[in-house]
């Protein structure tokens, strides 16, 4: 018998994709609002126009940074749900606090590349992957835990399950090296964290020929 | 026979469920940008810059806030939608109206961040949250009473109608409680709605226990 | 055999329809960036900040009304997209220049928000809402003739056509009406088209029970 | 066996047209933005409002450019996803960085729309679409290396991959010299690049009669 509000909602895992999706979206697209076309009345000759365009380079690379991680934990989103398929109305509000966590990305990355010489900044930035990082890894517990994670074979779910685990670990631990990273250089440390994250993207290219 | 627009139109649900998504998705990403970084011209240190970031703590409030609530709103209308297969024209007309109450969100949100020590502020929020519970609960009576909903068991089908807007109207209440308690102090009034709010997204977590 | 890219190109309706419900869903609540809050330093007192609110009255139309607006043509949208299976290149590219007349409404409405009090932003308006008529007529007129229109029984098809198309002109002219009473007044203007659009939203409400 | 991360991630294509859905559909309505409303102080007459309504002409130029730009590529991406029906975690990034060069459209077109008089801009622009030809040029290359598009008959096949070839790779040459054209006037490497774009979007109306 029903008996409250959770026995009948939150269990469609075709809207909470939808969302995530929109707000990945959305994201995405926002960050490069925070690109500031040059005003017109400071610019008098295609040098001066050439040189403002050179003075956007460092959003140019907190954009890039951004585009990558949230590429990354998207990735990360779609292959937790390829296999789950079955929701609760708990899980749903894991996933909601998970998607918090991306849109609260555009500021972060606006904050880093107006005070990219800002040790704080930097900081800041990773507190918001490590925070993307502790949710998306909630995701995945809360679904292996509570049979959200629909594989039949026992065996390859488990493998799935460790694969998925392992890598959100790794990677935090390597955001958290790179943030660290800001106390000698902060561009030493956003550097790292983009080679990290381009290996995460590009990285095991030679997999399939194994 | 078709006689007029009324008998062709609006029996998808497929997009309304999109443009909802849609709406919802933009709206909790909009809110973000109410978070504005700080001027670099009024920073000269790292103490300064973390002064500067504490600031802006009402502004993280109030965007917690109005997270919350369009969390709260999305699932109750995924959780009505997942019972409600068919539509009609005035049923499409009535979720867009409730969606314009939710599009509201980021400007009353706006409104309180800036206004933060006015009680006015508060109470044009909580007004947007009555007018997104009036509109979501008049589309689940309209549903419920032009037999959208398809639940074949007729008792279960009375018991989800029940559960829902026995929820809705609690969840008022309370909301206009957390208004009422402007009158004392601001900050207490913020304070309980999320407590509401938090309950609502995690209070009942021993339900699958029982 | 296939010859050229036309061969190859734009058979889906389902990506169609996903981009007009994501430009539909952020045009909606783009309108609400238009209603700005105002500025912390010249507010004093409660009674000034509710005579601040009280200014954005015109901005609450203008969004209230652009919100109809978007909404009936969303309904129109949809409505011939439930008829409509079959997709070419041709078509798609008539629905993107839709949906580029969709996604101006944000601009003229912030237009005539700003200059209420001039004819020529009314008038702009409306050649927005002419535009977006043109265009959906187009849609249908050519998903019609070109038997993208799937509907099994003739008969059934050619009613639907009909009253679709019918329902567009008479639209357009009430519309047109509405643009022309500005030489009057700007503000019977405005009120005669938000009535005729929530006449389109609410009107026929005792058509079930005929 | 699984062995890693990405045995088991971006197998999903129905996700990667949802984001590119959304980033096409925000990256559209967000060019509207750019069209900046006149100030009301300076304006005192309808004639005043209509002459400053003319000056915003090269706006409407480049938002009327870049939405033919997104358009065109948007069915290109389409036509290719109606092909492809696998997906592995690296043609995911390559989408996504295809997906990164469309976000930065509403910048260079912001860019372009400030600058119009600065062949800078132009060229800027211009290398903006030549990133996104690259990168869909790349989707194509490797789906079809990786046998990821799915059309049994081999023949086929075959042809759909070089009409779509040929077709990018003839677009391109077209932009590039419509870039090119910067050096003798900015007006006519505009119009050029449109009147390309409109070929593109209407051109081949004689097709189906053949």
């Amino acid at each position: 018998m029903l008996k409250n509000y959770s026995d009948i909602s939150g269990k469609n895992t075709g809207r909470i994709e939808a969302i995530a999706d929109g707000i990945f979206s959305v994201g995405l697209t926002l960050l490069v609002l925070d690109i500031k076309v040059p005003y017109l009345e400071s610019i008098h000759s295609e040098s001066e126009l050439i040189k403002a365009f050179c003075a956007l380079t460092p959003r140019f690379l907190t954009y890039f940074l951004s585009f990558l991680t949230l590429g990354i934990f998207w990735v990360g989103h779609t292959t937790q749900f390829s296999y789950i398929e079955k929701s609760d109305r708990r899980f749903n509000w894991i996933v909601l606090f998970f998607l918090l966590s991306v849109s609260l990305l555009p500021f972060t990355t606006a904050f880093l590349s107006e005070f990219i010489q800002y040790r704080f900044s930097i900081l800041l930035y990773w507190f918001n992957i490590f925070l993307m990082g502790v949710l998306i890894f909630t995701c995945w517990e809360y679904a292996y835990r509570n049979d959200l994670i629909t594989v039949s074979d026992k065996e390859k779910k488990e493998e799935i399950y460790r694969i998925m685990r392992r890598r959100i670990i790794t990677a935090q631990l390597l955001y958290a090296t790179g943030a660290a990273l800001c106390f000698i250089n902060i561009y030493v440390s956003i550097g790292f964290i983009i080679l990290v994250e381009l290996y995460y993207a590009f990285g095991m290219i030679n997999i399939k020929k194994k």
